[in-house]
């Protein structure tokens, strides 16, 4: 086994761990007209990532998994969250295949299920606390925080024409990027950290969470379909204002800025207008553009790993950190 | 100036500064369309019971209002998420004479100036942990929970034809007498209060709410309109099952029984027989027996501040609990 077949392993086996919690959280709570839905969406699956990014930041700074496996389901369960109140707010049906809450049960169930599953990530954080759990409580707070500031400044976006591509990483800033940093900061202060410690894991999930998204705006586009998993193209036909599109407005001159616009100005494209945006997408070469700030992104969250003394821990992040920019999927 | 006058300006003193301190907390927050809207609810005026009870609970076991400024502060933002988000389940288009905030602005606005102000309620909260602060956010995170709790419970009782008035108990504990413990509780445990004290105060805010519930439930029919500064009988409107119907419900025979069953059965009833139905109230006596039932919640509240030594603090809390029960509005 060489050893990215090992990180990969270790993974897959706290993946294991966290979802046998995942679905024993909410398991015949009363009322059931809160936790049934609670329960639908913790086991709605996905990567897991985040509260993979606790444990490995408490295992940087000296720490066991198991110190921090709590503050890993406050983290999932502050994710599931999102997911359900994004969902609303974009009217979504589906998610990852399943029914979205909302469209499963209805509007207010989907609301309180929400708002409860932000009580319970706060419920499950604390029970990791060893000595003051102020800092911790705080940066759980901020990152909750930027998330409604970033979701908020999406919606705004949505609606405005021009969106400037500093407009756009701050708003994916705020919005994925903040809540990776803040799991792995939650961790390392659950493992005990340095300050100097703290601040260079936040760094590397701040910038692993930037080069994630982007690399998401990327696969929407230029995916192999066969592994992708989702439609490709879904971005354009819904008109959102992802990293290449506001990249191709940038560069884009005449009838090609034109065109490029129109995506904005008719809020998406039709399906058998998907190969003519990405034959201009290749044209103006932005998935290059795209691959550059992945890879400068990684190098910075790979960076901000020099001080990390845990050899085990510190492998994991930068394999997770290269897996990611060479996901498929 | 009698005892009563003295305590009422202290908690009209508070009260103002209370105002003053939600007026300039998201004043020019960036981004507007998640500040603007929460700023709009956190003037929105009411009552500040709830703050005004951590106020009183950190100085009944020794400590000083200014103590516990920031949690008093944390628990009004929980009730305004619980206002912004219940308004959305409820449809309701107004409160308090002016525009919900998902009618004002949008459902999505509306959700995440919600989420936004749970988070910033924790923020708020832990400002004033001195210690370990981590008793004092399990303490509001059980708050939450029983609230959204207590509101699934409520939006299920809605489609239910047969609620009892042991249901209805748990409901208004859940969604309204819990928070009320909890805020007092929080004052307490602040102001670093035993843990009898915690509980004793506790149980105080606890009965006060239930009192304080079925309280609204009896103005809702029988205040005086002119005080009221609501239309009196909408519960029966919109056929909510309030302690007066439910009480009705069982005590009726008959005729009686049936039309009281369709109020439930019809969602409601017409402006034209509120009279009707406020007779029928009258015939079978259930405005009595609310009343024994504040007076019952009102004593246990009261007996509960037995261990209490600052007097000043008990006599405000004792004279709280009075006023609630003879309020006309």
């Amino acid at each position: 086994m060489n050893q990215y077949t090992y990180y990969k392993t270790v993974y897959e086996k706290e993946l294991l761990k966290i979802n046998k919690r995942l679905k024993s959280i909410f398991k015949n709570k009363s009322p059931k007209s809160l936790y049934e839905p609670s329960d639908y969406i913790a086991k709605s699956g996905g990567k897991k990532l985040r509260p993979f990014l606790v444990l490995v930041s408490a295992k940087a700074v000296g720490a066991k998994f198991s110190d921090a496996y709590n503050a890993a389901i406050a983290v999932e369960l502050l994710h599931n969250f999102t997911l359900v109140h994004d969902d609303i707010m974009d009217n979504a049906e589906k998610r990852r295949g399943r029914a979205t809450v909302h469209s499963k049960y209805d509007l207010s169930t989907a609301i309180l299920t929400g708002d409860n599953l932000i009580a319970y990530s706060y419920k499950m954080l604390v029970k990791d606390c060893k000595t003051d759990c102020r800092p911790v409580v705080n940066t759980f707070t901020k990152g909750i925080i930027e998330v409604c500031e970033g979701q908020s400044l999406d919606e705004l976006y949505e609606s405005e024409t021009f969106v400037s591509l500093k407009d756009y990483k701050k708003m994916i800033y705020k919005k994925t990027a903040a809540l990776a940093g803040m799991s792995c900061s939650v961790g390392a202060q659950i493992g005990g950290g340095s300050p100097e410690e703290v601040k260079a894991l936040f760094n590397y999930g701040k910038y692993l969470g930037m080069a994630f998204q982007i690399k998401d705006d990327l696969l929407d586009v230029f995916a192999d379909e066969s592994k992708f998993g989702k439609i490709v193209g879904g971005d354009l036909l819904e008109g959102k204002k992802t990293y290449l599109l506001l990249k191709a407005i940038r560069k884009a001159e005449g009838e090609d800025h034109k065109k490029l616009l129109n995506v904005i100005k008719n809020k998406g494209i039709k399906k058998t207008q998907i190969n003519y945006y990405k034959n201009l997408y290749v044209k103006l070469n932005v998935a290059k553009d795209a691959q550059v700030e992945i890879r400068n992104y990684t190098g910075k969250a790979l960076k901000s790993l020099n001080i990390i003394k845990n050899e085990e821990a510190k492998n994991i992040l930068v394999w997770l950190a290269k897996s990611m920019g060479e996901r498929n999927s």
